[in-house]
This record gives C-alpha cells, structure tokens and sequence, in this order.
C-alpha cells in the first residue's frame, strides 16, 4: 500500500483523476496493472460541488436530514440515517471536518458511477487496468471504533462470492461472502490517516478479477440481516 | 503485508509463537521490530484444545449454545449470539469448516491472553518489539458481505483514539475513534484468503505505539450503541 501525496485543496471543478495522476507522477510509485485506488469521498465530494455552507449547528442538522433518504436512529444532535444509496452512518455522511470554513461535504451523489469515472479516467493516462474504490469512515453496531469501508467500487466486485469453494479438508466454506473492497478501504485508512492531508492510496498485490462491481451491492437488504 | 505460509495442521498442545517462528525462518521474510502479526483464531484455538466432536447438526447447536452467551437472534439454524467475551457473531464463533473430520474450532477461551502469550513468546525468538492480532471473520448489520476482525490484542491500542485532534484546517475531527485493529485484521485477510491454509501474515508500516489494548475493548456497550 503506498499513500499517494500531495493533493492540496481540491475545489469543485477539479478532475480528481487527473490530480491523483499528477500526484502519482511526481512520487515514488508509478501506477501498474492490478492496481487499485483507494480514494476517500471528500476529494471527489468537493470536486462534484457535493459542499454547501452550514454556518450554525441548525443548519447542518438540516443539512443532514435534507440527505437522510430514513433516519435510523437519533439522540441529540447525533443522527444514524439511511442515505439515498442505502448506507447507513452517522449524519448520513454529511461532514464538517477536513474542510475549510463554515462549509460541510456531502457524500457523492452516485459513488460508484464516480469511481467508474474517476477509473477510465485513470485508465487512459496510465495505460493500466485498475480498479477504483471511493472510501469512507463509518460506524457500525455492536463494536466501537470506525473504520474505512467502500461507498463505491469500479472494476471489480465489491464482494468475493467464495460459495462453493471448499477448504483445504473438502468441506465447504461457511465463510463464504468476503466484502473485499471493505477490506481494503480499512486497509488503505492505515497509510492515509485522518488529519494528514492524505487522500488516496494505490493498494497493491490483492488477486481481483476485472468484473462490474458496486459499493451498492453491499447494502444488505431488511429481509436477509439477521444482524441489524 | 506477507503471508505466513508452510504452517501445517495444528493440534492441541502446539506452541503458535514456535509455529510461527519456524514458519517465518524459512520464509522470504524476517520479523523487524514494529512489526504486527495477525494469526487467524483457529490455529491458536486447536492448540489450545478449543475443538469438540460434531458428528450431527444437533451436536453443532449445542455447542453453540453452550459458547453462546446470550442469543441475538434465531432463524432456522443459524444464531446470531454474543460471546462471553461480549463479541456479537454468527454461531458464537463455532466453525465447522478448516477443520479435519467431524469436528468444530470454538473461540479461544481468552482471546486477548492468547494474543499475549504468542507476542511475549515470539518476542523472545525474534528479539523484536512486537504486537499481535488474533482475528475472526464476522458478519455485521446493514452490510452485506464478512470482513475479519480482531478478537484478540496484544501489545497495541485497539483503538487509536484521535479525540482532540485537529484537521489541516484547524477543526476538530469528528472520526475520532479509528478500530484499527479490525482494519488491520481485515487488511492482513486480503493476503490470508479462507482456503489456503495461511493462517497468519506479517503486516509491516503501520505506526502504532506499544499500548496494553485488548480486543474486549472494542465491545461497544448497549448504551452507548446507536447503531444496533
């Protein structure tokens, strides 16, 4: 995993593909086939116009329920939403840090249409076949602490369909639907950090197969989670 | 990240940190200090003699129930439950695949005094500063797909705690609490796989500080717990 430095502020307007490949140019890693890029949604958010002002707490709350497709839970000012493409988080990923100002970033409108951009964007100034994942920092029941997970995927499947397969004793797996790109968003959050102006990583030596994945493939419908 | 490879089948009484020891000798790669060992629980839980016979599905419920510590939910066979150590899984972690025969692997007793042995054991042999992961593959709510997981921690922070950090702009982060163990554990399955026999993997670079942290901590206590 080698982080990729050196993207300053990005504006609306800007191609993130085209800073992520000028940043990658003058660093120590050249982009390879196999590769995967790990971005995280606030560069491609403000590069879409995903921001907006917020100047009192009033109006980021609005904010937040203007992106809640449901509200899942709330206490105080803390609300658990659905968003419109079916992830569930806290604030329906509407952020105040990491930005300047007053302003707030909003997630992608259609993440995974823009990782497939920011892919064949990538695709044609590397010459490389790659796969994009668009990162994000959630929450999750059960267990404390977050970690990066995928709220977009181009490439590649966003789950790797083990059913079927057996271990090495022949029987089959149980463990049998890995959220690979999951995985390796939380893999990639270890070499980008939180504060450290670090945006994207390449994330190297992972076996993936070129396929029309989605980070919405991993929204787990009501009927089947047993978990929730 | 390197996979540790040529650890055949382990029976109870083995010694993991030996194990792993001779396996990391005659492989590409030598343990430096700083490294992070992730070793998935079943090796460490046959050693320790945490299997039992299964020769039918009832045999299997059982022993779910008799390692279940409170029952989450229930559909057919399959049992949502938490475990006495407070983590939330499927079957309370009783696995049939991966072993020999009609047996099942149970969770190590206490994970994170697994994780301890193994560290201070391998800490010996290598002469290095080491932490150790002991992971578990587990479902979640709201997503679809398994990611592994620490349950067991030695030797670092389960969670870094950024709290009272600042962006590049000056505001506090709001992520504050990164799980970076389960990123971790979730990192190093990207080299493990489910079917390959490569029940361990040296992931090297992250920076981490040597910490008393234990997997238990990451059990997030129903007050505290919006998401479920």
């Amino acid at each position: 995993m080698f982080p990729v430095e050196g993207i300053g502020e990005v504006v609306t307007g800007d191609d993130v593909a085209q800073l992520l490949w000028d940043a990658i140019e003058i660093g120590p890693v050249e982009i390879a086939d196999g590769d995967i890029l790990v971005v995280t949604h606030k560069i491609v958010s403000k590069a879409e116009g995903r921001v907006a002002a917020a100047l009192t707490d009033a109006d980021y709350r609005r904010a937040v329920l203007d992106e809640a497709a449901a509200v899942v839970r709330r206490r105080g000012d803390l609300v658990i939403a659905q968003t419109r493409h079916g992830f569930i988080c806290a604030n329906a990923g509407v952020d105040r840090s990491n930005i300047a100002g007053d302003r707030i970033v909003l997630l992608p409108e259609r993440p995974d249409r823009s990782a497939a951009t920011i892919k064949s964007r990538l695709e044609a100034l590397s010459g490389a076949t790659l796969a994009v994942i668009i990162s994000d920092t959630f929450g999750r029941p059960w267990r404390r602490g977050l970690t990066d997970v995928a709220i977009g995927v181009a490439g590649m499947a966003a789950i790797n369909d083990l059913r079927g397969t057996t271990d090495m004793h022949g029987r089959m797996l149980e463990v049998s639907e890995v959220a690979v790109v999951d995985e390796i968003a939380g893999a990639a959050d270890l070499v980008m950090g939180k504060s450290e102006g670090i945006p994207a990583a390449i994330v190297r030596g992972v076996t993936w197969e070129p396929a029309s994945g989605r980070a919405t493939d991993l929204v787990r419908p009501a009927n089947e989670d047993m978990f929730r």
